[in-house]
């Protein structure tokens, strides 16, 4: 049975006895939010996750961090350092986009060291091999496809990136009305290929029956990409994107009825005022759904500090019910990103949801920054710390500058508005 | 005759026309701004500004930074490095908010070196004035507040904040209800602490018409200071911080009366569902004023970070109509920030600025993303460089990791979603 049919029938798992505890809410709600497709828990049955999470409605926002390597660099140590960046800086999942070297010796290693729940697009090893054997993306095998992700359900993948909703009606809705950047999922972009060079049907859309037993037998989470997602603020909510979407809702309630976990992807690129009433949409359209975005970026000028404009839109984005925040790092739109930019890039994303776990009113967000407050107001740098985003960051910025007396900062010293009240 | 009578009086100057060319508004439009308050051009009479700005509606959102010293850490060498830093990253104004070392010294260097317009808080050298002859800051003279606001007018301060919304009446409020912090503003506090110790109104709020008369004179630019700004999330809209909009909304009205520029100033720490309706309330209560904002922060607990914080609500803000947005630093509540620090602030807030500038419609704003979008899906990074926010950033970034292939990035190498399409 899945984790959505044991729900239904009311039965309280251990995992679902530890969820509620961390989130702060009764098993019951927890139970009821899987049950009806809210909620989702990202948890592969041959896996054990040391930091299992949900994602949904009423939850604290999570963060993901993309990792893996592409055709251009590639290096196991170095997946294993951003891996482990992303757990120091508070990642709740992280994804493994690997395009480069060996893909499965790399996959194995995040799922066998990452205490979090382990995303990936399975289409790019289906790519990868078919480049690999000289072949082009067009010529990817429908057969190889299904293959492909039934052997990293197996490996324990916990939640995986389909691009169901790209298929002949949309393609032709895309080709209809022009972008300024066109497709900049990459994974969209392969499928787009595929289906206009071979004159068939997505085989992702087509049997995606075929798809919902592979993820029901593993009780893997399906991701349902936006593979036709904004790349700038001019292309954001146009025809091809609302008519996926629309897609998307309809096998959103296809995974629902096989008893099949599912979230739905979002944007990508889009003007700020724009935000809250596409997430909106997107909550009404997926039925509810938890909804898992990237960025959005709400300026396409800012590469080099795109975690910036990230947090931006996601911080808009979350508050206004997304639940799932996936990370964008500084790295975004210039190279593959170093451990460096994963650890700036996850702080960033959290802090984005962070703040809207705050007007969310989750469990204990408020209550945290009224803590951090009190000690601030007491002038207490060590409790300050403690309740801090990043302790170690908030010390080490703290001692470049100590001040004059202990108890005030560098900043105004003996002029501490704080202090002598 | 000041600014705002020319403009009443129609006449074109030379300043009026750079701003307006710059601004990619009529001459006439930005006159009419000024002359009925709803824009102000900060620049001394004593001073030629190489770069001069206009703020307020219907422009391009500003940025201003603020450097400075305190009495834990003070270098002239550092202002400069820091004031350089400023102008690098693209700041529309400074603030000289020292408060250690010799201040009239570090301000004359500021004055001397900035090409845009410099801001002060003359209540820090009346406050320094006052400790350093041993007496304590509730000893201010009255008449001294008054002296060296006339003195840094005289030469050449564009902008002052004066915090006269803090007086007898809205220190009661705050009195009656209790903060979780208090009062976080420098500035305001020592006015607090001066009215509670003397049990006499705020010189500068009983005397806000000697005030005008100086402002007239040079002038200046008056920004009206939030004493009562939130320290936390939990404070933000209390009943002493509207109680002082208020107060500063009937002062704007006496500033306009008198031919003054006038700018309101704002939060501090704000849940980011709030901060919409408070900037419409703070454009209401302030008859149109322009809008200076300090951040807002979206969170209290990101110390070490507060510059993304920052920039969440600053984009969010001036989204909703804020005009100025003052910048913080990765080093805010922890330290003075270095010059890097104050670099990346500045970068930080003009995302924000830039992102709202796009769902304000400021001219320009949207054509620019739309270029740098063209480029990107050309993979031309010459012109991608050229038109980024930070081209010099642009540049290192990518050098950090080239491609293999001269006209993709390495983050997806040969399987770039726009190649090939």
């Amino acid at each position: 049975m899945t984790l959505v049919e044991l729900c239904e029938r009311k039965e309280v798992t251990e995992n679902i006895r530890i969820v509620s505890r961390n989130e702060g809410i009764s098993p019951e709600a927890l139970s009821e939010g899987i049950a009806c497709g809210d909620i989702v828990v990202p948890a592969n049955k041959n896996r054990r996750l040391k930091k299992i999470v949900a994602v949904g409605k009423g939850l604290r926002t999570k963060v993901n961090a993309n990792i893996g390597t592409s055709p251009d660099h590639f290096s196991l140590e170095e997946e294993r350092d951003k891996l482990q960046a992303c757990v120091r800086a508070g990642a709740d999942a992280v994804m493994d986009l690997s395009t480069g070297g060996d893909l499965r010796k790399i996959r194995a290693m995040v799922l066998g060291e990452s205490p979090v729940c382990v995303g990936t697009v399975p289409i790019y090893q289906c790519a990868c091999d078919t480049v690999a054997a000289g072949k082009g993306i067009v010529q990817m095998e429908p057969e190889r496809m299904f293959e492909v992700i039934e052997q990293q359900a197996e490996e324990g993948v916990d939640f995986m990136t389909v691009h169901c909703g790209i298929n002949k009606a949309t393609v032709e809705i895309l080709e209809r009305h022009k972008r300024l950047v066109g497709v900049v999922s990459r994974g969209g972009s392969f499928l787009v290929k595929w289906i206009k060079a071979n004159g068939k049907e997505n085989p992702l859309f087509e049997d995606y029956d075929r798809l919902l037993e592979i993820a029901r037998k593993y009780d893997v989470t399906l991701s349902l990409g936006d593979g036709f997602r904004p790349g700038c603020q001019k292309d954001s909510n146009d025809a091809a994107q609302i008519a996926e979407l629309s897609v998307l809702g309809d096998l959103v309630l296809r995974a629902r009825k096989a008893g099949v976990q599912v979230m739905i992807e979002g944007p990508g690129h889009m003007p700020l005022d724009e935000i809250a009433g596409h997430v909106q949409l997107a909550k009404k359209l997926g039925h509810g759904a938890p909804l898992y975005l990237l960025g959005p970026l709400v300026t396409d000028i800012a590469a080099g500090y795109d975690h910036i404009t990230s947090a931006i839109g996601g911080a808009i984005a979350a508050a206004a019910g997304v639940d799932f925040l996936c990370y964008v790092t500084p790295a975004e739109h210039l190279r593959l990103p170093d451990a460096k930019d994963v650890y700036e890039g996850v702080i960033a994303s959290r802090i984005a949801a962070h703040a809207a776990d705050i007007v969310k009113n989750v469990p204990g967000a408020r209550e945290r920054d009224m803590e951090m407050s009190k000690w601030r107001k007491e002038r207490n740098w060590d409790k300050q710390q403690e309740f801090s985003l990043d302790p170690e960051k908030f010390a080490a910025e703290r001692k470049k500058m100590p001040p004059a007396e202990e108890d005030v900062c560098a900043m105004c010293g003996k002029f501490c508005a704080m202090k002598d009240e």
